[in-house]
């Protein structure tokens, strides 16, 4: 059985989760705290950063969210994710990309300082200034998907993808901590509602980090 | 032809090219600074970032380096980059990402904006202690390197890969705003300077960012 190295609120974690789930590989979570530089976590992810995924019967280890998305590509035929002409798989890596390192550097990496490590890890308040920022770059990415969804029925083309699954990871966990707005967003929220009815998606919308609660609006697949 | 968008110090862009190389496809460079956001660039590569390749005969624009790696990967058969069992591959894809993201957060990114940004674009004077924190990490990320190659005659396994071009190109920019310090390095010294004398490699070594100078030892095959 594969375990995977992770926290709940690790958007890079989600993606691995959904892919996962999307094709039908069973897998264990263990909740791992990459700050606390856990000397075997080392061994397993020597850049202490999750997801790792590690499966002692078959003595594989990978670490990277795009090498460990990419391995299950290829070995795992169910439900292609990184699908069609080169051309099309070059342009679902760009959107996987653009999720992966603009949206989580301009949104998510700075929620997940304010909101959960200033909490859990240095007992501090978060800086309101530095919120606003993230929340004001997260509705320029809102705009952008809205401009893919009203040319795409998913964000890279005519099929779910690996892009639609990068960016509902990094956009979930930029939700439970409260940094979306979505009103104004009817192409990206329905884009977003329909993929929290997935039986993917279900599990990770009912986690919940320690002491830090989401929104009322969070996991309803309604809102 | 493919037109190659970039700039002379851009980590990426110096991978994409040492691949291109390497697997004989020709290229035109196009001198971009993405940093002044220039619309037309925009069209190209939404998220603003180098590098972008065009072929206008095709019609094809790719964008992001890891992006536009694979797809030359999967469209020229020449000189296998991301090469082996699936696992091999997640190795190799690891190492890109290391070098990508956590050594050019470390040591490219503070460097480039010490070094080249505040002397082109802000005309302000270099942070010495930002300068003095990336040389420490770049000396943490060159240990790694000595590991590897104590284990192996190329960064991901037996033969040269894309981990080897992301973990050269970093490396070179880093090496031309004089981030690196060899001494105690031998192992990473002997693999580097295999490199440099590559005939992908030699024309990078040859190019100068505007008025910026690197060290002599540089461009030096024998250094």
């Amino acid at each position: 059985m594969w375990q995977l190295y992770q926290f709940p609120l690790c958007p890079f974690s989600r993606k691995v989760r959904l892919l996962l789930s999307e094709k039908g590989v069973a897998y264990d979570l263990v909740r791992e705290n990459p700050w606390e530089r856990r000397e075997g976590f080392g061994h397993l992810s020597p850049a202490y950063r999750t997801p790792a995924i590690h499966n002692p019967e078959r003595g594989i280890t990978l670490a990277d969210s795009r090498a460990i998305c990419e391995y299950f590509e290829e070995t795992v035929d169910k439900t292609p994710m990184i699908n069609g002409t080169a051309a099309n798989r070059a342009e679902i890596r760009r959107l996987v990309a653009l999720f992966d390192e603009s949206f989580f550097a301009d949104v998510t990496s700075p929620l997940l300082e304010e909101r959960m490590k200033k909490r859990l890890v240095y007992r501090s308040p978060p800086d309101s200034k530095l919120l606003r920022e993230a929340m004001r770059l997260a509705d320029e990415h809102l705009y952008y998907i809205d401009y893919l969804i009203d040319n795409r029925p998913w964000l890279a083309g005519s099929t779910m993808s690996l892009a639609d699954l990068a960016a509902a990871a990094q956009i979930s966990v930029a939700d439970y901590l409260g940094g979306i707005d979505w009103s104004g967003h009817e192409q990206a929220r329905g884009w977003y509602s329909v993929f929290k009815s997935r039986p993917s998606f279900r599990p990770l919308l009912g986690e919940r980090m320690d002491v830090i609660q989401p929104p009322s609006h969070y996991a309803d697949v309604n809102a």
